[in-house]
């Protein structure tokens, strides 16, 4: 940790800093650089419990030098983590897409959809049982009945499943069910939650919060393997933005970052990405030489006729074209 | 609701939006301009059932003219809400001071501030018993021992008391204690809790999301007015910007609007709002003759010490020379 | 146009209104929905002049329905319009690759860089002689000697020259020296400039301003086309978002929405767009089956010494392997 | 200077740094903290010669400890700076209103204005001749003759002009007619323009760009300040931030740091801010116990009408209503 003191008036600063440092039996080091004191500390990435120096008067600022997270990052871990979704493995050398409605509708929607998907290629199933809606007039999810279509097109089809939870409440009756808990953007800061999944020892498809910064994300999902559990995958899905034109703005670069900073697979959510279905397939196909981990998409029978999202999903038809193309970019960037 | 149609190739668009039109048996009527044609549709607010109409190639957007907020609207309700915190009131011509540490961390501190606050001013005591931390590695709050603290403390001062909750778990023990619930920055979209927390009936401090919209804010609130419970204090305290500066770009003009939005109070949080102790003070001035209803701030007797938030704590002393500011501007701005 | 006006009080706003309306002879028709008057105005796109009936109060909002853009939109022009830079054709079917320097430093360094780009399969150069910095303490550039050497660098390899102009003053004479005239992301909404540059009628490379809308960057390019030149080619290259990891957060969702709403070609600079030299191959290489035109990337022979953007250059062997992935991909894409 | 290198594989890296540090003459120092390499370097603020070592594979970032701009600063010069144009001094202990129409459009609507808004308390004129739009298709100002009427404006009410500049080229004309040159927020980066105005020896008002950070913003000032001319105000008009109601997000945060980090005075445009004229009045209130140094404000006979920013101009009535309330708060707040 660093410690910049301003040119003027620090040595009241100095003094508080000193006697908290030897306090703490932190060892540190002292500079004068363009008539700034600066204190190197070696603290063990023990940051949190001076970050309060920076209300002294005297003090500019603290730069942080160790990364706050560990267990997630590649110094921790050099070599790629592969999570195992019900025998489908996500991470390393793999591209794979997983697809589905936003939300589970009936069961005819449901088999439909799952059916189309399995044929065009998806080797997951998504759909929503429990809908975080933004207005409390919108349609909330058919909550466990969803849960329990989403088991019987799992039998029909062979694919493993995700499904979102969002209450702490929920977990163990979703968990149940569920191949894969999906942590939504709008949770991905709700801690509890974070560990009450974690502790159930399913993989987690964990969605970065749509304002949340690469390590924030990060930690968030530092909270998930310290308690155990480092099946992890995170989703790109969008920030928040001042451009209007799509729902969010994808933001690519977070993924080839997060693959330099961490050894957990990263998928794309090229549908929340953008929020308008003629955008989903060349989102999709960038996401591949990217070096993301793969896809997950909308998929739905009727997009029109949506209960929700219906703007942003892909038909059965326009999923399987391409389902196509990103076959052929596999193979030329050597994914399996 | 509006529908506007691309200028090409929207008969088959048309034929889908009318059959849906008319099996909703809504009322609508169509416009030609600039060779685009128009659907004006009378649909009571009921958008939600016709957004996924935008997945149909030729329609370019839809555009809803009924807000989707009803209950915390102006229109719902003309004058000013009145929100009651064990006798103390915030809304309509009152200017309020909540205020207390970032988290609660000891008996001492916990007494020794709320003493300071009170005897400068301050009319409500704030202060974290469970914190929601960024890094699974900083101080998490010290719980039930925190909400037995700051029951003492109301006794000791008579303040009443507010604090935040952030599992759903833990609402009806939070509201044993507390006078006031706290829906975090992070909790805004977490709408089980949200639900939960309206039906203690108790009051709601509910801060807005770090990139929340006013509408989305609104929208949050309407989830909780839904529950029968109207004693909603909104709070804003900065949303994610671009500005590395400041901790937070503190949206002084989203409290302007919600004032002509809505009829519930609005205070502002400038501590997280700024992240910077000697900001908190100019900020909170510029709050009363904006038309603001109070001010959240944390005040912790040595910030250099505190577990969190001393950066943007004041000193006792800090807070006494600015109520002393604030209550010159009260008097000159007509507040209570 | 559409005029929506608020449930309450709008009687004095539509006397106005209609006033207005009448004294422009437009055709209207008024609504009611939900209690709200909206009113349907063929404004052939005159929504300028009627932007200000939103200070009437009673007027909730307008929503224009034309595009404010008309020369650069696919409804103009069907067919990719296919921009020719010295030979060098960018648009339609090609997906080609600029390459060089950031700032022109010096003969050997410039040629060194020329050389190698054109080597590894760049066909056009590019260099700034005038660089617009942050600081006035930064290196500005080598101004015309810069012009010069680049010049000397088309003679050597072939490529044309892409520079840009930062000052009207110096437009005549870039324009004497390049291919192409560059529009940096500070300067593109600076008009004056923009007309300028269109009146040499040489190519335009219109780099996206940092917190610029694709709306107002294809007014950008309308300001172009509107003086009879169209042959503009639009560059994203990230913008401002609170992400501080990355340089600037690059949109490859606008490259395809670009691609939707205008018949320009779009090229990506993920250079700028990350900051970073280890996040461009992979950026670059997300670009093209995205269905972009081309790229953009720094390349210097020494980064660590480069005057600008060093941290964010490639190495001619870099760029070198990042140019045989893109040949595969540009295989497998169909693009020539 | 600090330079952090990464855990793994520093050697190499290092040794071009040191060879860098010692070409360059520099005083260095090394320290080892939690098995990370940290380099202080007493770099004289010259950072950006060696900002291209974090090219460096195994250099994980660099810290500036100097803040890049000098001549703005407080440490420069402690004391506030006042800046006086035609007589109206702004800054120190000042509070001052700037009032007028967006553009000029016409003698009887600036005159007209010129008068309320003098009678109202104004003590500068404001107008736009050169308007830089969005659109091309929107009005661009009446230029010269805008100018002469401006000049007529002054000559009728006494109150000196301020008056923006877009174009290099017409530097000198609008300085011949104007006191005060405003660089509007597109051109807040357009380096030889400031260089340009400030030569003039005129004050200048410089507003913040849309996406600009705080440092950004001084760094554009120490543009002019580094050609001789102290007579610079800042001008805070609104951030671009993801939230749609308001046009743009006033940042007061901004003008509170501002005031900490620089000598320079700093005023707020409520009207660009917000762009809704039923916002200007909350937070015009706001910025004088705030502690800007005055306010700028859009006013006009007849907003409906106005050719720009209707939307957002005070009626002069409304105006007058404000000027009553600001001066009951300079009154309480100690300002002249």
């Amino acid at each position: 940790m660093l410690i910049i003191l301003e040119k003027y008036n620090y040595s009241e600063a100095l003094k508080i800093i000193e006697e908290r440092l030897q306090s703490l039996k932190l060892y540190y080091k002292m500079y004068e650089e363009d008539e700034k004191k600066i204190i190197v500390v070696g603290d063990k990435g023990q940051t949190a419990e001076l970050d309060s120096l920076q209300s002294l008067p005297g003090v500019e600022r603290i730069v942080a030098v160790t990364k706050p997270y560990k267990l997630v990052s590649r110094q921790f871990k050099e070599t790629d983590t592969i999570v195992n979704i019900g025998g489908v493995p996500i991470g390393g050398g793999h591209f794979q897409v997983i697809a589905g409605p936003c939300a589970v509708e009936s069961k005819q929607q449901l088999f439909t959809v799952a059916q189309e998907v399995k044929n065009a290629g998806a080797v997951l199933l998504r759909g929503g049982a429990y809908k975080p809606r933004t207005s409390p007039y919108s349609f909330q999810g058919l909550k466990e009945e969803g849960l329990k279509l989403l088991a019987q097109a799992r039998e029909l089809t062979g694919l493993p499943i995700v499904t979102e939870v969002v209450d702490i409440r929920d977990v163990s009756q979703v968990a149940y069910y569920a191949d894969m808990l999906q942590i939504g953007a709008r949770n991905m800061q709700n801690y509890h939650l974070l560990q009450e999944v974690a502790r159930t020892n399913k993989p987690i498809l964990l969605k970065r919060g749509l304002s949340a910064t690469i390590e924030e994300w990060l930690l968030a999902a530092e909270y998930i393997l310290r308690e155990g559990n480092n099946q992890v995958v995170l989703c790109e899905r969008g920030i928040r933005t001042f451009e209007p034109y799509t729902r969010n703005t994808l933001d690519l670069s977070a993924v080839a970052a997060v693959r330099h900073l961490s050894h957990l697979p990263v998928i794309v959510d090229p549908s929340h990405g953008t929020g308008k279905w003629f955008l989903v397939g060349p989102l999709a196909k960038a996401a591949c030489p990217l070096g993301a981990h793969g896809l997950i998409i909308e998929v739905h029978n009727c997009p029109s006729e949506a209960l929700s999202d219906g703007e942003q999903s892909l038909t059965p038809h326009n999923f399987q074209v391409l389902m196509k193309d990103i076959r052929e970019l596999k193979r030329v960037c050597g994914k399996s």
